[in-house]
């Protein structure tokens, strides 16, 4: 089974198990992605150049876990609001290889509307 | 191939394709994991109740572009990091499993340190 | 004395008698802003309606703890910019008169760029 | 009349003229604190070192004008909380100086619990 709908799987039978569905409402589990993705975030407060470097190297098990529960709220969040994440993102890039063509984008940082 | 090694390759050939790479630290990629999980949360600014559901219903595909965003950067820092995200989300389980015992946890909202 | 220009001073002295200047730049500055923002925010995850209101009422000293933290980082910001953040507001409260004529606005949730 | 006050009285009476509080409940308001946070930090992405430092003098209205917002938001959430600010900022300087006595803390970047 592809990765995606196998992780999705175990996620769901984890909540359901638990009986924790009828808590989730989409505002509060977009919520639950903000906070874990600033919990990514946090790590590397305070820390910049070879001090951020140095920190990552030591700290990638902690870290893994951050971007670990990150990955479940998305995988739960698209399960509940019938997105096939797996394609949304195949979408996604076609719109972003539009927006950002090779020719124009190519070594630099701006952004599209800046291009 | 597995969708999370697919949508990886796809992604970071896209980003090589631009010689972006450049640009990207640890925690400037965390920043925009951040930012687009913030553009999911902010769909549902000042919705509530049914508000809330009717407007979810009536956007999904625009929600669904924002997660796919969240999860481009969760699978292009977990390359950069050499993460597995796969198997980090498979520990992370594990360890919510032990947090969280089905017994203990059914049909409640407390955080595992107040079970 | 003003209520901003005093709580900046203590504030700033606060930090000068830690020598924590050194750490300070403006990324980690708006970082420590966010993350503390997030606290406020985390207060009312998984919670609605009457429940909301009720852990409202219960918890006003721990909230009030974090938008305290909010404010702390907002006036050292403003400090360390070399902004005055009393007229910069008295400016938007102007600009979001204009981009929100009571007319218009009166009653609606809309966005300026929708009314 | 003190600063605080008095920014109070005019962002209450901006929302009132508009009659905007039927939409303003504590878990909305603390999104659009975390909203405006972010549109702070978000300046500053892709941005380190000196190309930080130019960037930050270049766009130091447009700084300001965010920062104005998160100040906005706090002083409204205050006001629907009946918390009074001025004082729960003094309160925390005092936990602080508590939490991070000049004698450990001094030139140390380490977090209370690690001193």
């Amino acid at each position: 089974m592809d990765s995606i709908e196998r992780l999705t799987k175990k996620i769901v039978k984890f909540r359901n198990d638990r009986d924790w569905k009828q808590f989730h409402n989409p505002k509060d589990l977009a919520l639950s992605l903000v906070l874990e993705s600033i919990e990514v975030l946090e790590h590397f407060q305070w820390k910049n150049g070879i001090d951020l470097e140095n920190y990552v190297n030591k700290n990638k098990d902690s870290i893994s876990e951050e971007l670990a529960d990150v990955l479940y709220w998305v995988l739960l969040m698209s399960h509940d609001l019938d997105i096939n994440i797996d394609k949304a993102l195949e979408n996604k890039l076609k719109l972003n290889n539009k927006k950002y063509p090779v020719e124009k984008s190519k070594g630099s940082a701006k952004k599209y509307n800046e291009l």
